[in-house]
């Protein structure tokens, strides 16, 4: 029945890539990349602080953890076990919607890969250039895997829950040194935990920091058990009764193994310019350029129709008058308005005009979506954004986008990541800007840190 | 767009239900029912000590969870917070495969229910009877939700993994007294969290230890969450993005509030007689029926035809060549290998004979499984077993049962749970004699116990 000797499936080749990845055969650009992910990723958890979602969840961990430990977690300065710091951070690297986005998987990598992969390291003692290469493990193992779980997934799954469970674990896995058995015994613990569900869209419900925060926690928990011996099913994903047999109709293992060791797909991950859903962003630069370049106010726009893919009606659509800030950034509507208005739909517009600017609200009256068959055919690969706006003057003026600002064609700079990354600090005084700096100098020089502990002082 | 005020969906119903629910409106038998299936479950609990799959959750648990706290490890006899003694108590639960099951729904609700309500009671100080009424709060609300997502839903899920994290949610939101719109809260982010694959069948892996154990630690979590305010989704079930949406191709909203009432599902659970899976048990009360009434010993029947219905095809038919004691209790073959030359499938035949006995072996080759549309018809509501056997001197006979034993209408006894219950405790030498003889007593009574406090003494 075992199939340990068995290492023709796509799972276990994955597998073996991963037990045999070294950071030297990691080409350099994508190990500077996986630095550039990992400042946007601690910013965007610091960022996280105060969330309701993320204290309630840091009251359940007081409750249900131990009140010291090896782990770090980033929003209160305190020390718990690794399993409680991962998904606390977990909880708050997604809350204010800034973290990275993988376009091809619809996959927030950062979120669940390095709060667990940072928990495990402090708890372990594990140097910066083992974190690097366990993260680019995690992302090189998650981003195939929501791309083999297909987009029939996406439409009910959120992604970043279920298939982030395994990214963390591969991560966890890999930088405990595990061998291809026990990396495929990790993913097989956390496929079978693998859960999220879009429904709480509708209620603007907590759940997205839930899911995040759980990835993490129980991708760490999955690599913890491997190590110790615990087991998993080994197809996992391509099996009979797994993955993709309960949650996909349009699974494609071919995807497991796509370019292993010539693809860097950790490199393709894209940078949020808008503290917006990604499905929002296409749209919003199209509308930006258009207006631009053609010189028209907000006040002049009658309506903007928004030519989209299918995600992003399944996942914006259920969003039609958004009662929260958070709910607000699934509102193309809501983001639309911001833009036009405010010039801008970051952090400081949502908190200070998306839900109080009734001229925010009277603009997103006029957006609608409207599926596109070309756009729908080039995603999830490319993300184009395309809109059609009528002026009150009677003019049809369209724009299209076909790299969004943030993705690898037209990245954030080194030195608007470390603009973000203060932005992003300063936002609930998560961080000073002097703390700030000094995570942003450390992660620069990541690969030769000694340890990853620390990165804020402890709380007294 | 919340739905705080809307109590037409199925969902909320039930929540309205499990809400106003008070024991006094729950007839006696059902009551007592509660409590044998209480019995049932600790016995269960305490006999899952030292198997290795509860030993590794433990380690885990020591190295992430706190030293000490409110609540009880049965089987070594720690204190812990209330998440870590849930998780490691619904690991144990299950791993001899003797707890209850209930028919219509494949769930086993105790595994599940009573580690994640006796470990949030214990940290509250309830009594037995709010204990009681919690623990048919889960049971009434999990049948159903596993009766609404259907037969599509087992053929690759674990409903107790899935459906099960919503029981105990269920339950312990009820324990903590919490409305309709929290108990609605509560199963928004248990079912969020919901998942368990069937795929671990083919390597003999752990995940059903970490599924149970999920369910009860996930399901307390989502209820201390919602009580703390964190929300989810509403229409968790029956929502366009819900559980059934991704998950089920024949969900029936109509059996979440199927007779709530006056149907006390609780009630319907029946208790496992072998210590095996819940599918093998109508053949081989077939093939024990058979043996006594021909008078026919083992080496006298040359093969056996087992009649079946679908989900038992699914679920044992991975099993081949059982290479564990656990496994072996997925083995239709190596049940009725053990029914007809051991005269039984309990604990210490398993441990005995299940992988040692060469004849067990033999037999288990001589065992095949046939779906039968009229089994699979009646299937779950009635699980019948037939069984046709050919002698080894050429006649063809067959047998039928049409309850098998454990059910409703063919239940264990007081002295028959009892015995049982000494045989569970006795298995690992999880409790000694005089201390299950005295957790008898204490569950006899237990609508009257002030506290669900230490079971066992705790460890020194």
């Amino acid at each position: 029945m075992s199939q340990a000797a068995d290492t023709t499936y796509p799972t276990r080749q994955l597998c073996e890539f991963l037990a045999n990845l070294k950071l030297a055969d990691v080409p350099a650009a994508v190990i500077e990349r996986t630095k550039d992910l990992f400042l946007d990723w601690i910013a965007s958890a610091i960022a996280g602080k105060d969330a309701p979602a993320v204290r309630k969840l840091q009251e359940f961990a007081a409750a249900m953890g131990p009140s010291d430990g090896a782990a770090e977690v980033l929003v209160d300065r305190r020390r718990t076990s690794p399993y409680f710091a991962a998904l606390i951070n977990g909880a708050s690297s997604h809350v204010v919607e800034q973290d990275d986005v993988h376009n091809g998987s619809v996959l927030h990598p950062a979120a669940v890969v390095f709060p667990a992969v940072v928990a495990a390291a402090q708890a372990e003692g594990k140097t910066g250039a083992e974190v690097l290469l366990a993260s680019i493990a995690g992302y090189e193992a998650g981003i195939r895997i929501g791309e083999f779980m297909g987009r029939s997934h996406y439409r009910v799954f959120h992604t970043t829950g279920t298939v982030g469970t395994l990214a963390a674990a591969a991560a966890v896995a890999k930088l405990f040194g595990l061998d291809a058995e026990g990396i495929n015994q990790a993913l097989g613990s956390a496929g079978t935990q693998a859960a999220g569900l879009w429904e709480f869209l509708r209620d603007a419900a907590d759940s997205k920091q839930l899911h995040t925060a759980k990835a993490a926690a129980d991708g760490l928990q999955s690599a913890w058990l491997a190590r110790a011996g615990f087991t998993g099913a080994k197809q996992i994903l391509e099996g009979a009764q797994g993955m993709a047999a309960g949650m996909s109709s349009d699974a494609n293992p071919a995807c497991l193994t796509d370019g292993l060791g010539t693809r860097w797909a950790t490199a393709e991950t894209s940078f949020k310019f808008f503290a917006s859903c990604r499905h929002t962003h296409p749209a919003a630069d199209a509308l930006k350029a258009l207006m631009q370049r053609e010189g028209v106010a907000a006040d002049q726009i009658a309506s903007v129709t928004t030519h989209v893919h299918q995600g992003a009606i399944d996942v914006l659509g259920p969003v039609v008058n958004p009662a929260t800030i958070h709910q607000a950034k699934f509102s193309m509507g809501t983001v639309l308005g911001l833009v036009a208005l405010h010039g801008h739909a970051g952090l400081a517009e949502f908190e200070q005009h998306a839900l109080q600017d009734p001229a925010v609200a009277a603009f997103r009256g006029k957006v609608d979506m409207d599926l596109d068959a070309e756009i729908n055919a080039a995603y999830p690969r490319q993300w184009i954004g395309r809109v059609t706006a009528k002026t009150t003057d009677g003019r049809t003026l369209t724009a299209r986008v076909d790299v969004p600002k943030g993705d690898p064609d037209n990245t954030l700079s080194r030195p608007e990541l470390e603009a973000k990354a203060l932005q992003l600090g300063a936002f609930r005084q998560g961080a000073s800007e002097a703390e700030m700096r000094a995570i942003i100098q450390r992660v620069w020089a990541l690969e030769q840190a000694p340890n990853v502990n620390d990165w804020l002082p402890a709380a007294r």
